[in-house]
């Protein structure tokens, strides 16, 4: 799921300081019911039906929707960066392929924290400017990685690709995308931005109290967001669905793996109760990238669990269900799935370090002890075994 | 200071979640007078006078002091592993030298977790061993990429040294310590190992808690604990101390930089009100390291300054004052304070993702929101400037 395991049955226990007010933020607006998901007051359905990727990240990180003007210097800036250093590739090189392209984004973030440094400071100009290498390189460094260690081949990733989403696939795939599969994957970007206080942009705002960089703050939340309660589950989606031959399959299985108390991965959420308003817009973009009879099917069998999950559990999907559908349609092997969220997060990310600068306070809060009582040391001759 | 700006005075306004109680653990106790603090029950000043320190990150990983048996154990075993893998050797020439080290480590922590990953499933002995490789292996890799880049030597790192701090200090130097040395590196280490929910360590357990992998939560709390409010102040406060010829130049600065509301770093705290605990504890160290003029000189200049602190502003020398003295003394170069806080922290850190995956709990707190009201989506050729 796109936040966490949780819901309405679950979300008690299973979320820790679940639903109380640790901070302030301007950037993103929610409500448990699932009526309300704003970025900066806009709403999500309205900016996914109309914008693209670069125009919200812009949105997240300086405030307010770009002008025409704005918009074309903001992506002219960002195609500008889509090439590797040459130490960057021999990282690159030298992580295995057998690595979880979560980690490649990792050391990529720590390492070019080091190459690119942001300016001392940490002006908001100078982490923006670091946020657009990040931004733009994340593709890069993929599928640089990727195509190294499947195909042996060191790519060229500089392009002069309109979008991310173009650049991603084009490089991915070695062709340019389909208007509709560029279309699809920049829907979930957006969808994918910002989402509040979860989990890994609350590792970042914890990172950039303390007054650290913004690469520590980046690394940490790659590294949150990589979890299977996270981001992680868009991966574990798919991992489900794929191997069910047809619906009635999959509800035998789901039947079976729910009264064993197994956990759906995409389904529920630690916030919304009722619904994720996210879901219903990525449903809508799998199912126009299902042509093929087993595309369809695979659509037919995560509507059915849909259904199933919510007779059973109670449960909704949540963004990764059908986000892991469109990213399947799209050829993304899974284990980039993730990697995509992180891209996506960026922009949420950064923008939430930019807001914690601002407030300037570390969050160091406090822990009821539960451990033993006090006790003399014992030398280590007189301890026993 | 160790863990953030603070003390009597700033603690509310500059600490967020200040006193808030958002888990448990059973692995530090503590107290806001600074009367108590526990390591799993022992007071952290009778393990400092004692154990060494691989004694006492055996107790905080395990949960219990080791028997002579399981400390040697123990010690073999870390001491296996300092040797450097020829891709992480590789890593640490292609950072640059003007890295951080702390950024070295970030870097070193998330390529270790490709090319060893902890063991699949998350069982707490494959952490420890993941740990183990850890702890044995920053004091390596810190080394290496220092010599390296400061003499474009590539040195072996493997050693028989009995302990973590011995090794430490025979591959900076390049000779064997003197006794008085280990033991006050090895003091220094017991007293960073652990503090209970700090920045760094609540970074950790929130990136554990989305069920991330290990390596993903300590590059986070590396992260954290880089920043200038949690660990970086130790290096702060030696350039801070550093260039005062003597204690009346001092008092004129410090009452100068007061005045003009400057941050002192290595005062106050965001826990404690009254005193650091650790910070006797230090001062003892570097009391008996002091032998030369200059070094009695430095030592006198950050007693006034103390004294000065508590009569200006009410705040007390946290752990990081003495400390920066004490590894100024053992002649390590002030960038490296802070890595060796992360080395003995690690420990600490690693604790707290075991508890935290016991827990099995995402992180998942909620935030106010303030920013705008709701406002309908504006077409691109209709935005003004």
């Amino acid at each position: 799921m796109a936040e966490g395991r949780g819901g309405p049955r679950l979300a008690k226990r299973a979320v820790a300081l679940a639903g109380r007010r640790v901070g302030e933020t301007a950037i993103c607006s929610l409500d448990d019911r699932g009526d309300v998901l704003r970025y900066r007051g806009y709403d999500l359905a309205e900016l996914a039906a109309h914008c693209g990727f670069e125009e919200v990240a812009y949105l997240l990180l300086y405030g307010a929707l770009p002008t025409a003007a704005q918009l074309d210097r903001y992506q002219a800036r960002l195609r500008g960066l889509r090439g590797l250093s040459e130490p960057l590739q021999e990282l690159l090189r030298l992580l295995p392929g057998s690595a979880h392209p979560m980690e490649v984004l990792r050391s990529a973030c720590s390492v070019a924290g080091s190459l690119a440094p942001e300016a001392a400071g940490h002006d908001p100009q100078g982490a923006r400017k670091a946020l657009d290498a990040l931004l733009a390189g994340v593709p890069s460094q993929l599928i640089y990685w990727h195509h190294f260690h499947t195909r042996g081949q060191a790519i060229e990733t500089a392009s002069g690709d309109a979008s991310i989403a173009i650049h991603f696939l084009h490089l991915l795939h070695g062709r340019p995308p389909p208007m509709a599969w560029a279309r699809a994957l920049e829907v979930s970007l957006i969808l994918y931005a910002e989402h509040e206080f979860n989990a890994s942009t609350f590792t970042a705002r914890v990172i950039a109290g303390a007054n650290s960089d913004l690469h520590s703050a980046i690394c940490g939340a790659i590294g949150a967001l990589r979890g299977d309660r996270h981001g992680g589950a868009n991966e574990a989606a798919l991992r489900l669905l794929l191997p069910y031959r047809d619906p009635d399959e999959a509800e035998t299985d789901i039947r079976r793996r729910v009264a064993g108390r197994q956990r759906i991965p995409g389904f529920g959420h630690p916030v919304y109760r009722r619904r994720d308003p996210r879901s219903a817009i990525v449903l809508a973009q799998a199912r126009i990238l299902a042509r093929q009879p087993r595309q369809r099917r695979l659509l037919e069998i995560a509507e059915r669990i849909e259904g199933l999950m919510g007779e059973l559990k109670g449960l909704f999907p949540n963004l990764d269900w059908y986000a892991a559908l469109v990213y399947h349609f799209l050829e993304i092997p899974a284990p980039l799935f993730t990697p995509l969220f992180a891209l996506a997060r960026l922009s949420g990310w950064g923008a939430h370090i930019l807001e914690q600068r601002e407030e300037g306070r570390i969050i160091r809060p406090g822990a009821d002890y539960t451990g033993p009582e006090p006790r003399p040391w014992v030398p280590l001759e007189r301890r026993g075994p």
